[in-house]
């Protein structure tokens, strides 16, 4: 069960509404890596745990935390496009500045929404629950968080260097700030699992469920060999239990790719008779 | 430039028709973390890699590889679709067996594939470009790749259990040898590029950017205190650089979320005034 | 900013499992008029109000609470795939009743989630945000709303009538009254704001922007007249502000539709000369 | 059954071209509120109905009208993308206005349809069905119904302050009016349906499937009261059944959100016993 | 415009209700390649035809009787579910058969549409407006048309495989018919606009604006030399311009894929110097 | 199973970098008839043609040169996204053109991909595998292959038109003549099997499914008789099994589309008694 305060969770007043801005601050809200994004994958992460209180608890903590974000970047949202000049057909006609605004910013800024953020990331398509993942195994679902935390940083550093709106970098800073904590508690969580499960996943796959001939070997598949002077090759293997090799020209285990005919009821043509 | 050879790279040919378990497997042929999603993925990775030969060749070398898998699996459904029983209502009226095989099997690979693999997931969802990642950072992207190898492997081994068949088990055990291989790479990899860049991504951040008051503690959105009994709760941070910490109750930096009136060309209601 | 008690707002148990009912409860989970869509259209649509305390405080009560009917039938969901038989070909062999179950139930719910809750509808179709609306209007959204927790009711009427589980019945009885008390309170909202501001949205366009010619006449475009028997033919408009009409046989005021002729750098073909 | 007349309901006849413009113009016809949403939402309801030939042939009248503006829409699109100054390169060097419509038009106009009309959002996103409802309960359709039709008259509002072009105005006019009248319409016949089968939808639930506790408080979800002071929290509820009631502060009726450890051959991680 | 007549074009009733066998034909009302897909396709094409008055009528009566078809078929599927036995759990568990119902149909049909038609394919995903093509070109668009056409028939006669049902096959016979007369008419109208035009689309396309030495030549990309046995790789080509040829092995006429390092602000890591 | 060269088939370097003009190309890299639609539309149908090798090793070898498009396409993209302006909003406020393409490049360029290819249109909208079609009826994928070259190479040549940059026009000759190819051999090979199999698909139905009183005619549904003059209203028909004719006036040759009252379980409103 959840509350809501109205009071946000960190600073959101740009010191200038700025249209095409906005356009830009929808994707770490409604993008692929965005807040709605991370925000939904922990709820059913942690909605979805099956024992396991303390990461139960975290992922919960963290889940809750991220709609406070969704709220926050809505937030920034609607103020910077505060005055945007939707209706200025006349000025536009002698200012650039205006006629680039009202070309470049978001239209469903302003026909959809009437100024408020809008469910969907930097080019318009609305967010999908076919972002997300909540597997029901920990460690894989903390590498999915590691890896929407390091994206979701990414976009945020990139988007920073996009403006020189200081109340926009503010609110900008706290997001870096948090998606460091939040990088920093998925890696140690990985740490604590890997050490007891193993770092390939599942580890719960028995030995002769696998053609293990095939489990440490680089193939190059790819022309040229300098994928050869990687860790990769040679050695031990992370999860202890290999030596790595590489393999330089690869090989067919398997026979041709052919099928039997298809049957009349399917109506294929030709008729696989006869060639 | 690519190039193809007839052989497959591992033998796909089941026991017998199965056109029930023909609609699972495409889970991991068009799913999130189906085989496409891996092949487009890293191919993409490669494509836009600028500079970093070793880390592109190995990149490619393993999408070239995830090419040759969508084959594999695609040989393999549409082998377990042989001789579905698509026409043969009047069995069905009699035999239990034959009408839950014509009403549980994915509809399209009757009427729209002719027998043939979907490029969709296990309900019929078609595959989407909106589920795969290349960034441009190599370590996230490295992290989204562990990801999704460890997704994958636990479908496959999901997907293990739910067969008798001897030939889909051989297959699959080709699929988890291979998912073994490529977490151990990438771990490889990312240990070798944390090293140079940190672990906090991106690593090119200066610290003045960011908020660093917020940026080492755990705060406690979801009530209960299980979280507090982790490694992310006191101690050194992974990155090095700071003191995991607690927050016990979680606090309001920002003001109440409030707007400003909507301007009247916006044609909201009520009015704003005299609220 | 939020936060999360992990008590449930109402019981979630069912008497025993059932994966195929599970299949059919995500409906109201991630589907179209599911608890994702009312939570995420009531959460924009109060981030998004301009002044309008109340209504916008209205809406964040109804919003937070609908973050927790989420996770009230996540829970019943997972509950119910509790020891769901997806590895027992042997005794589906010999039981089509398991048989059944396996083929089923949605595939997802084994491969993906683990036994877990997706954020998909019944026929597994990931959530989108194109479902919901924040329009800035309030009366307009209002009715969005009162629309939402209309369909909402009927699909749990519905699913109610499609099981004979007494715990699952105690939850959806809990989501009958909350649908009842939302209905009416949208109801009860959207009269208030009709009445200060007229009952066509938006009442804020003047009167000449208008073709007023056309503003209250049923038009017959589907042959027969059994349109004409109803209160919108005739007499005083709800609006209060027209007489309602009935045209007989439609008319066209428009010219033909028809195009100049394309230039020749869109490559059209062919050519329209000569026509 | 259907026909077609080559004349126009109305006038569609720019100005001038305006390629940017007829880049927003798309989201009345093909976004979530637009023309083809409203056309085929009446179309599969009129089809899905059962009995009740009055409301059929009202839905049937106005569906049919509704492809009709499609039509009207696609003709206005198709003549503002006259003389899109697509190959202009060495123009708009020099001049900024044609860099900029180069630049803010939608590429889809120019490199996909040739001029012609998308069957797209303002956006680019191509419509979808899952915007659209027919429920097969004529109450909640109509309050649908009454929804798209503000929700579209609200957004062609917000269009006709974006221009200046007289022709754009006048059709604008015209589907204002339309809008005025189906809004009308849909609030007529809601009007006499809820006579008869009251306002909570749908109204042949019995009583006694519903925890009738809950039916009619509101519940203070998010701090602050100022919800409190709605029509919605004392005096008799819209139903006539009941009073309205406040909850100051939410209480958990249910136990905590805990599930069963996950079965072996699920392969979570980690196990959760121990833990 | 358009005007609405309540007959239907042909029969549409079934001999007895079959709601799994209504899960499968909404493929063709719902589908890539279903009735919405041509009527939207054809209405496009129509509106968006500039000049060529033949051809637009010819799109335009096609594409307004396909209206008619989608509604054909609602029906049939909204009797297909006359009876379906969705709340009979007591029976189900004796009968087998009527269990088979309850899992097998398409959810949707009981929990959303209450037993009408949806909008969707049979996986039960949206219909999309990305199926569907409208290019300003006509050459290309009948090629567009003529293959929907072939696919839809092609579905429509796996569809009559799959039912014993004389009124439904009945229906599907009808459809078959339509479908052999479209396919023939594009082929017709095709012929002449070839004829006048060339078989290379588009035909205005400069002979100095293409690679002529790559325009007539198959590259073996696939290992293995069957393709050469074609009447694609030796004698006049069917544009008349050219003569196949056949070239052994593939060659690279492009240099190496590599990229500029990238900037500093787009925080790559690691930096691409040095390596 | 595939491997890869390093080196591009083609050149792909332009002359200088132009971030609004890979916005565009995007439509030919991952647009609906972009090179991803053809590379896995075409590997589809290879890997799910049964038997006829020579068709099937044409289109692997058309399917494998079509994954080194996407890889050209690809290299050009980010090299025209080489030194972006996207961190200079302070020569943006001085020169308008870095202002335009601050604000008209694809935000998902800077944002998400660091200035790398990205997997969708040039709407920004990413592929999806519903584009695609693999039948297992070779005639009718031959025929949507031959629309898929069509419609690109139309767009290619419509983005030719788009600049005037050499390198740009230079990679597009080269897409332009394997168009060309790909419209020629489908061509060849439809002949072949249209002359074996007829040229109405599928051509396997036999003779007494079909309603044949349909099979021939064209039907008036749009008034006007402009259509009437085209090769399609008289004479033999393509398949040369009827003669072509005209039906003035459309005919409804089914009843009144009526349903059965609607069973209580279903909840509709108003129940249909009485009407």
């Amino acid at each position: 069960m959840f509350s809501h305060k109205k009071e946000l969770q960190f600073h959101s007043k740009p010191e200038r509404p700025d249209p095409m801005y906005a356009k830009k601050l929808q994707e770490i809200l409604g993008g692929q890596f965005g807040e709605i994004s991370v925000a939904m994958q922990y709820l059913f992460q942690g909605w979805n745990a099956r024992g396991d209180a303390k990461y139960k608890d975290l992922i919960m903590d963290t889940g809750t935390e991220e709609l406070g974000h969704i709220e926050m970047i809505s937030t920034m949202i609607a103020r910077l496009l505060d005055d945007a000049p939707v209706n200025q057909q006349e000025k536009a006609a002698e200012d650039p500045v205006i006629g680039a605004i009202m070309g470049g910013m978001n239209p469903h800024h302003a026909i959809v929404s009437g100024l408020g953020a809008m469910p969907e990331n930097s080019t318009g398509v609305p967010w999908s629950a076919g972002y997300i993942v909540a597997s029901g195994n920990l460690i894989t679902d903390m590498r999915a968080n590691l890896n929407a935390e390091s994206q979701g940083r990414l976009q945020v550093a990139r988007l920073y260097e996009m403006t020189d709106d200081r109340g926009v970098k503010e609110m900008l800073s706290f997001l870096l700030a948090r998606d460091t904590m939040h990088q920093n508690q998925w890696i140690a969580a990985l740490k604590e699992l890997e050490e007891t499960h193993g770092v390939t996943v599942p580890g719960t796959v028995p030995r002769e469920w696998e053609a293990t001939d095939f489990s440490y070997d680089l193939i190059n598949f790819s022309e040229g060999e300098e994928s050869k002077e990687g860790s990769w090759t040679s050695g031990k293997t992370p999860d202890g239990k290999g030596e790595f090799g590489y393999v330089q020209t690869p090989e067919a285990h398997g026979g041709k790719q052919d099928l039997k005919p298809a049957p009349s009821y399917m109506h294929g043509a030709p008729p696989s008779e006869g060639k």
